[in-house]
């Protein structure tokens, strides 16, 4: 297989996109992301687009060419993946072994949802859709439920503290106030985090992820042309997907997720590298206690230590291991598709060094962590700045 | 990139599985076809899954770990691919390409679809959603209806006549009956074809496909390897993918559909033959006039003549080109996520020559033609015994 790289790569605000339809947003997204790849849509030859539900959220499925006519893509595969919240970053993986296997040359990835047309009720059994139908669904368990008992379990398993996943979210609303594509962009104070609404004791409103709308794109080519297109090329180095049972009570334990495990270790493999080689990291905080889970199943810190890891500031931006610069999910916003795809245009950002006031110094190789539904899946990759 | 071979093809029946759920037809489909490769599951390093649109019709989505813990797949990629009912067509494009690239060796592909939980009016508005929801579906156009248009303007064009679309219906009907797996198993006369109830002029009820639960599985494995695990390896020769507008009316014109041609061509210039050299294949009858369409699409007979070529014999079992042996999406049913799966499993069985009374003589090459909505999505897949 050949070495694949990053060429482009941009994104639209998250939030309330009023006025735009689902295929105005990606196109906005995946336009700037050619554009900032110097290739004309002409010369992109697939295009891979993650998307969670949006035929139940705007009545519309078949994205992928319904999405790519507006970008100027016509008569090329466009293909649509699906993994819940892990859609993007699916997208992203098979947009990757695409060009790794020689197939193509130039392929365009895009996540996209519009999510806020429904309402909250209706979002919440829409996004239920990724839990088992049969045996959580049904029974009426959500996502901050099922969030919650993982959440119980580790405070009971390894002493970790309410206090602790509020400062996950008081990080990140810091974090995504420096960063203009954020749908919050203002930070909050620890004593508003723990006071704030309970949705699913021990989780609070500052616990969940947000509601949004919004699209981001990759293009990707050979890494042997890469220096022609881009300045900075950004190396796809590892990468490693894996699954999980949907339904959280037949899994062995709920305060490690096994899908992050092997598919970090994957990438890790992939990339002959360990977890203290990571400078930057984006990590899949659909949930204040899913961030610290993460922050331990990545081998960033010992199991049942990542609430200290928050606690002691390790995963500030100018922390030991930097994680979620953007504001993540919970402030930087979470339109389900478009996720795993936006946390590499977070990544490229920062290998760049472009990423402003949230920028991590001498950012060289960054991993984006990308779950779908309670960790049934997980893709991982692991990006080097050239 | 590696050639690539078919090793394991497995379905279930199609028709109203009631009191199956979706994960039990593709757990059959799937647990099936890997006994039928010789592989245990613990083999299988990657799971494709084609699926449209299970998160209407029964509230769940995140189908690929969802399905695969029910085959004992844990602890692997899975990843759902979405092209209205190309899914399964194009699950096995990524699935082969994966192989292909030497990422992984043995590569399960499934496609499923439960669609008669819902009542028609609901199965008609969640089928829309793989047209344009802008510019078609909420103008109240269904694909009853954009199929009409094409069977109208052919009709114009090139004297096609409404006899010739119902002799599709006959055929396939005739094929089906003699398909164990098949929904439809009952041949039906000229005269009743003619005589269906309208559902959109100039398409009766015997024009339309039908509504079908069902599932299909294919094992993959790199063609160097497939002796040892099949007597009768069946190599994948060539594939394409192609796109186009969503929207039939900003299409040049509606009796072409310019996917199909783009797949097509690219499939036979990989595999280096000529529609002249297909001696079975499966199209995507989703309307009598589809596949007359694609008769002519992928080459059969020029432009115009796909009407006749029905008329003349030549698209039966025992004709020039055999089309749909199976019955068709017609008469042996029409899972829209499990279709693409399901043609090349019956691709399979003709080339293995165990399709029993359907099977077509000597055949060597077989040709897979799998739609998405309207025809913005095509994927065509080239199969050859060795």
């Amino acid at each position: 297989m050949r070495d694949v790289s990053i060429i482009g790569a941009a994104e639209t605000n998250f939030g309330i996109l009023e006025g735009k339809t689902i295929r105005d947003i990606m196109a906005e997204a995946g336009t700037k992301a050619i554009e900032d790849s110097g290739l004309n849509s002409k010369d992109i030859q697939a295009f891979y687009l993650g998307n969670f539900a949006g035929s139940n959220f705007v009545g519309q499925n078949h994205l992928a060419p319904y999405t790519a006519s507006a970008l100027g893509l016509n008569h090329i595969p466009c293909t649509r993946l699906e993994d819940a919240c892990a859609s993007g970053g699916v997208a992203l993986r098979e947009g990757v072994m695409a060009v790794a296997s020689g197939m193509y040359d130039f392929v365009l990835v895009g996540g996209v949802e519009k999510m806020t047309s429904v309402t909250t009720e209706r979002c919440t059994e829409i996004l239920s859709g990724a839990a088992d139908e049969e045996f959580e669904a049904r029974v009426g368990i959500t996502f901050p439920g099922l969030f919650a008992l993982m959440a119980r379990r580790h405070m009971f398993e390894y002493g970790t503290t309410k206090k602790q996943l509020s400062m996950v979210a008081v990080k990140n609303h810091k974090n995504g106030a420096k960063n203009p594509y954020a749908q919050m962009r203002k930070e909050i104070t620890l004593e508003k985090a723990l006071n704030s609404v309970v949705i699913a004791d021990p989780l609070n409103l500052y616990d969940c992820s947000l509601v949004s709308d919004g699209a981001a794109a990759i293009v990707l080519c050979p890494a042997d042309y890469a220096h022609e297109y881009s300045n900075i090329p950004i190396d796809v180095i590892g990468f490693g997907q894996s699954s999980d049972v949907i339904s959280v009570s037949e899994r062995p334990s709920i305060t490690v997720l096994q899908s992050t495990v092997k598919a970090s270790m994957e990438a890790y493999k992939m990339a002959n590298l360990k977890p203290q080689d990571i400078d930057v990291c984006e990590v899949h905080d659909c949930f204040t206690i899913s961030e610290i889970i993460a922050t331990e199943d990545l081998g960033f810190v010992e199991k049942g230590k990542g609430g200290k890891a928050v606690e002691e500031g390790m995963t500030e931006i100018d922390g030991v291991i930097p994680i979620n610069p953007s504001g993540g999910l919970k402030a930087k916003g979470h339109p389900v598709g478009a996720t795993g795809a936006s946390q590499a245009v977070e990544t490229v950002f920062q290998l760049r060094g472009v990423a402003g006031e949230r920028q991590v110094k001498n950012a060289e190789i960054g991993l984006m962590h990308n779950l779908g539904g309670s960790g049934s899946t997980c893709v991982v990759h692991i990006l080097k700045r050239r």
